[in-house]
């Protein structure tokens, strides 16, 4: 019988809502349990489980690949926290600011190194396909974070750039996980590569919608501030649109906005944004995005009927308004 | 025909000196490679050829092996030297000075993720035992890092809390390179475990010495300033017995030494050292430790003549006066 994504979720956080580390220096692993315990979607993993029971029962080491799949992402939050000088991760205060950045510099460094541990539970000949593919996507988000920050630097960025940006930091992730999965479930190799582009793809339109909701979500669904990427003055697909697309008074207005922090900037911008059609572009952005995934899941060649908790995971990352 | 330490050195360190990361983003690779060409004596990778030449020719995964411990050995250097907000390394500019902290974070995070490429290329079915010892190395070492700084915050340190700290921190790589390197020249568990015992306790030796040298050593031969530990009320060797031994007014008379920087403060502390005799403490302790190095040496049942190299390491390490 085979899962449904909730399902998945449920299994999933229970498996791995244990003790991953040692007890002893408590100084560098409770940093590491205190982050893990603010929870989390834990969407990646499950992700893997769903590549691998999309081929096959899922099997154990579907299971420590996810655990190794959920520590690398924590791991990175860890340190882009410390690069973003954030103060809160999840409501919480962030492992530098509860410690301090010398113990999560090296609490994230010890979560990475403990991810491999999880990798090395692979008994399966798969192993150097698994840690290939885990390797290069673990450098492909180190990139990402890089691009992100140089990015942050520049005044203007182009649209291809951004996306291919995004696509380092946050899709390959989601299509390395399905297709770790994958291979452990013993896809070949055509499959694997539709997989991993149905996850590239979705993961591009998920960054998309979350940028959105940032702006234009219903705020007692969205369970945080509205334009909170505006304040921050964030590079967004919205705002990136916005500078090409806005005449020249109202790119003029938006550079003068960014660089004030006044009690209407984030009206302000949502009325340039909307009167770009800024929102309405956002929303096709997705679908074009979805839709390609959606291409990709269908020449899959396994049952229609197994392809059901990937379209749930669909719904859930880009169609959601929470 | 078997190698000196030397000629290993040599042949090793023109293997390393090539490329290891992309060109692009050259903001993320620019700055690994900087850092890996300031250089280095190269100590623990040319260890995990002498483990694989004990027991075998060399074999091309010791290669890879070595360049994984080279790698993860770097990395951490980038991380220490942010986290100690150290200015310079081997008198150049550390990463975090020459570029940002961010990017340095970042650097040494995807250098790790480049050690564990090379461990990939391993073709044998040491594969797993390869990865266990090296993950719970890799750990062992952040272990240390940890309770060096905890220590740093405390006014005092046990004697033997220290030395497990350097056993972590220094020594277990230098144990796990050598073993590394047996495995893969097939050595049996006995002979395994008497080259990592052998390498632990010339690692404690080894930093007895550098604490020693930076104290006692002669400046001209030693090519840094004397009492740079001094300088910087670093915890060292020296200190934690000082402390330990002194009569009630000389301790007194250390902390508030402690407390300040003039221009006389080495020279005084030094006389307190030498009052105390830490000096020959020092180099009995370092005694200690060699003769326990080699009994482990001794143990080992391969033909005398193969130990030579691993003589010439130890010389080389612990009877150095540079």
């Amino acid at each position: 019988m085979m899962h449904s994504f909730g399902e998945l979720v449920t299994k999933f956080t229970s498996y791995f809502n244990v003790r991953h580390f040692p007890m002893a220096p408590s100084t560098l692993y409770d940093p590491c349990e205190y982050f893990l315990g603010l929870g989390g979607k834990r969407i990646r993993p499950v992700m893997c489980l769903m590549g691998n029971e999309l081929f096959d029962k899922i099997t154990p080491d579907a299971y420590h690949v996810a655990n190794a799949i959920e520590l690398f992402h924590n791991f990175t939050l860890i340190h882009d926290d410390i690069m973003d000088k954030a103060p809160l991760r999840r409501g919480m205060q962030t492992v530098h600011t509860k410690f301090d950045e010398p113990t999560a510099l090296l609490s994230g460094d010890v979560m990475m190194i403990q991810a491999y541990e999880y990798i090395n539970k692979v008994r399966t000949n798969t192993i150097h396909r698994i840690l290939t593919l885990f390797n290069k996507t673990a450098a492909q988000v180190c990139e990402g974070q890089q691009l992100d920050m140089d990015f942050e630097k520049k005044e203007t960025v182009d649209l291809d750039d951004y996306i291919e940006m995004i696509g380092l930091k946050t899709s390959v992730l989601m299509a390395a996980s399905l297709q770790l999965g994958a291979i452990l479930g013993g896809a070949g190799d055509s499959n694997a590569k539709h997989l991993y582009e149905f996850g590239l793809n979705l993961g591009i339109a998920f960054q998309v919608q979350d940028d959105y909701l940032d702006a234009f979500g219903d705020p007692e669904k969205f369970g945080k501030q509205v334009g909170g990427d505006i304040v921050a003055n964030k590079k967004t697909f919205l705002l990136i649109h916005a500078l090409d697309v806005a005449t020249g008074a109202q790119k003029e207005e938006l550079q003068n906005l960014l660089k004030q922090n006044e009690d209407d900037k984030v009206e302000k911008v949502l009325a340039i944004y909307r009167s770009c059609g800024v929102d309405e572009w956002a929303r096709s952005l997705k679908e074009k995005y979805v839709t390609v995934a959606f291409q990709h899941l269908e020449d899959i060649a396994v049952l229609s009927v197994r392809k059901k908790p990937l379209k749930e995971l669909t719904s859930f990352l880009v169609q959601r308004d929470f």
